[in-house]
């Protein structure tokens, strides 16, 4: 334990300094696999900006590195813990400081869970539009810094279209604000857009201020199960020739369905091997639901008919499809996306891979965007490390990131390199623009306190 | 004539560079006020990436510097030619090199016009969201340097919003690709979001990747006449707590509705001081529309009843409500943006300021955004200029401004900064901040030879 970790406690006050074991460990991974187990010197837990000040402060010039952390929940090691670090919590800065329903946006502190914002905000008929599945533990801050998408992207956008300005602490403590109160402006440059997705590496994230959107007046769900996967994915193309713009469209093929029964002893394995969920919202919710239907029994569909129950208790199912288990060695889900006129041969590749090495696939696709979620495993041998096995998974998971370059795809839709993609990103950009983003960094960061090893 | 000027010649073809006397007059300034009219040393036409990289690296080294230029209807002076420059005129690049209706996204050079790209999207039931007022003549890579915005922003985004990847020449000749081509894409910062609204100033944009929406199959106007503008402004935060989302919601002044009827012989003015033009789109534009009748009537309106053919044609009068006559020292249009909630309060404190100082003022906004768009002008006695109203003017200006900041407000909704709104720049953004745009800018452009004297 290093001076800084002395330094903090006597800056901040009682308990919010934790470097006990306990603390250390839990804080020290989030979601992805581990490569790299470290733990921090310390858990810090700010409950101001200005404490966030101190604490870069007290890091800079030391050495010492600062991990920035909402809720943990992210699941590409961005808030891992590194080498001669602390991690800093903003969980205890969680005010809602502002919602004005005639402006239609809110101003929040990072450590806000999503969920907290919306159930705030449907108070007043609005909703914060960005909602990953974890929309009920993650943090704004946290969505902010990785640019979170989700389910309602594909109307609504993702995180950045939703922020309009931001409050940051910068490496050598100083807060800047960037942005915007008003729904639009472009004085300057988007240094908004530079922090938003940049994973904790610029700055810490201490202020957000996001614009709502309206809640649906209505919602109407349809579920279309279908023999295949590949005719799901058909059906996605099929809405979108229909120029019907879901609010939501997810795509679970055989082995999330059967995932998902084997949880909640569901029986949706029996009625398909592939399931689309759509959603539409707003004042035409009927009309598109009917159009959507319609698009989808002519692709050989089963349709739910009713505005039904029971498609959208399977939205929610499907809102948990992950979470059940985490990632570890064994087993890593993946996050690439594709333009939308290759999903069907993605998956397909995708299912050719995992079979020709013997590896177990299954498939989420926040279709819409064309963006999936792979998640491949292997078996454990009876609890020891089968090496042959873990190469053939590593071996999957590399082609499918060559093949989603291939067809014009990106190795992350909406999870962040963090520290577990750090080895793909040369394959998706080449030098010169990995070099400039080196230099940003240098820019904000020339010491490199802020989330070291980790985004870029 | 400098030597820059014999190299460019010799390296493109014939007609490519022009140093005649009309083409540098032409080409000298865009529609903002003229604050520093410098000629160019010449203007260069490329026609392909390659002729970019070839006069970037010509330029780079000489001092000479480079002023992007689209379509030159820019309002902030971002194209105005400066001290020791030449003009690189866009226009010729002008093809759409991909259209992909599945995968609803465009890939275009820098000089296709927008409504040139709505045409060919439309043929597949697609556009090409944002659509200033300018649409008709401004070029999409015009577009992206600005982050223009437009009348269906309010529903659909701004410029940013729908740009997935740009390819960009930068200042030493070399050419990135930024982004994704994808919907969703978070690896690495987002370059994208700094190029767009960095108005020529960090590099040359000379691919573009974008987003297309789909085309609303039905699409319902509505237009409400107000005894005065202060009632008008209340029924778009009434139209807001009604929780419907117009595609376009615009607000007319008596000035401006004065105006349309002297140039188009309608007789707006005798129906209203103030015209609220709200459009609906979508399955449900016909069940929005209602509610915003009903909602706009209980506020006092005069609304137009029928599934109107005569709001739309005022909507399309409203597209044309600038560009007859183009600003100079006399009248100045400007473009701040307030939190919508303050719209009132706004225009209220425009107008006692206007005839407090006896300047004319007349306002369209994009209401839907809290984006004004004022304009301010003085008589001109007998073609002499009036020193003493010169300064009553920029004094209406100059407060203009300082009341949407005091307002939460910006001093650029959608237009830029270009060279005429700089001076203003400061009183939104202090100094760390700008100063960390000028280490950007360093960063991109170290020896300063694009746009200088622009944007931040
Ligand atoms: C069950 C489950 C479902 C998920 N579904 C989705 C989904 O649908 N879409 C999606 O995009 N993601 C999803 N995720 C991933 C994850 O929830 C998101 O990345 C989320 O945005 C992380 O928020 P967090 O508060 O947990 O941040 P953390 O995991 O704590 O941190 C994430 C990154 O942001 C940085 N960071 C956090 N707070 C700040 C701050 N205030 N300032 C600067 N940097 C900061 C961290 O250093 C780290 O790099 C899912 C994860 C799980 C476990
Ligand atoms: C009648 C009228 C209506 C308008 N309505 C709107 C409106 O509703 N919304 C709105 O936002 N604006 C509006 N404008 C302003 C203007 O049309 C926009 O700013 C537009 O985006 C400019 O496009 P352009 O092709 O004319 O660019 P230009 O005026 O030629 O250039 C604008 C800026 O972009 C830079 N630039 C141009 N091309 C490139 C390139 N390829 N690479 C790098 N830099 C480049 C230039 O250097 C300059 O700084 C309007 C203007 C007029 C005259």
């Amino acid at each position: 334990m290093g001076s800084v970790v002395d330094e903090l406690e006597r800056i901040l006050a009682p308990g919010q300094v934790d470097a006990g074991e306990v603390a250390l460990r839990r804080y020290a991974v989030d979601q992805a696999p581990v490569i790299d187990f470290q733990l921090p010197l310390a858990v810090v837990f700010p409950e101001s900006v200005a404490d966030v000040q101190a604490v870069v402060r007290a890091c800079a010039g030391t050495g010492v590195a600062i991990v920035a952390r909402g809720a943990g929940t992210g699941v590409s090691g961005g808030a891992h813990a590194t080498k001669n670090c602390i991690v800093l919590s903003l969980e205890r800065m969680d005010r809602i400081l502002a919602l004005n329903p005639d402006d239609e946006t809110a101003v929040v502190e990072p450590g806000v869970v999503n969920a907290v914002l919306n159930d705030a905000a449907a108070a007043h008929g609005l909703m914060y539009a960005p909602d990953p599945a974890s929309f009920r533990t993650s943090t704004i801050g946290g969505n902010v810094a990785t640019n979170a998408g989700g389910l309602r992207c594909a109307k609504y956008g993702v995180t950045r279209d939703s922020v309009l300005a931001v409050d940051v602490v910068l490496a050598d403590g100083s807060l800047i604000h960037t942005g915007h109160q008003t729904f639009k402006g472009v004085a300057g440059y988007d240094l908004t857009g530079l922090f938003v997705g940049s994973e904790g590496t610029l700055g810490i994230v201490v202020g957000v201020t996001v614009r709502l959107k309206y809640l649906p007046r209505d919602v109407h769900t349809v579920a279309a199960f279908y023999p295949d996967f590949r005719q799901a994915a058909a059906g996605v193309l099929a809405v979108g020739r229909a120029r019907v713009q879901p609010a939501i469209m997810e795509l679970l093929d055989g082995g999330t369905l059967a995932q998902l029964d084997d949880i909640h002893g569901s029986d949706l394995t029996a009625r398909g091997r592939s399931l689309l969920l759509i959603q539409t919202d707003g004042f035409g919710a009927a009309a598109e639901a009917q159009v959507v239907r319609d698009v989808l029994l002519a692709g050989g569909a089963a349709v739910t008919t009713e505005a039904s129950e029971e498609a959208e208790r399977l939205v929610e199912l499907r809102r948990h499809s992950r979470g059940v288990e985490v990632d570890d060695e064994y087993r890593v889900g993946e996050d690439v996306a594709v333009p939308r006129s290759r999903l069907v041969d993605y998956v397909a590749a995708l299912d050719a891979m995992a079979s020709d090495h013997g590896v177990h696939l299954k498939v989420v696709a926040h279709a819409g965007d064309g963006n999936l979620h792979p998640t491949f495993w292997i078996d454990r041998t009876g609890g020891s490390v089968d090496a042959v096995a873990l190469k053939r998974l590593h071996r999957v998971l590399d082609e499918s990131i060559t093949a989603a370059l291939a067809m014009g795809g990106t190795i992350t839709g909406e999870h962040g390199v963090g520290q577990y993609k750090l080895r793909w990103l040369g394959q998706e950009q080449p030098e010169p623009v990995r070099e400039i983003q080196r230099r940003i960094k240098e820019l904000f960061d020339p010491e490199g306190i802020l989330n070291p090893g980790k985004a870029i």
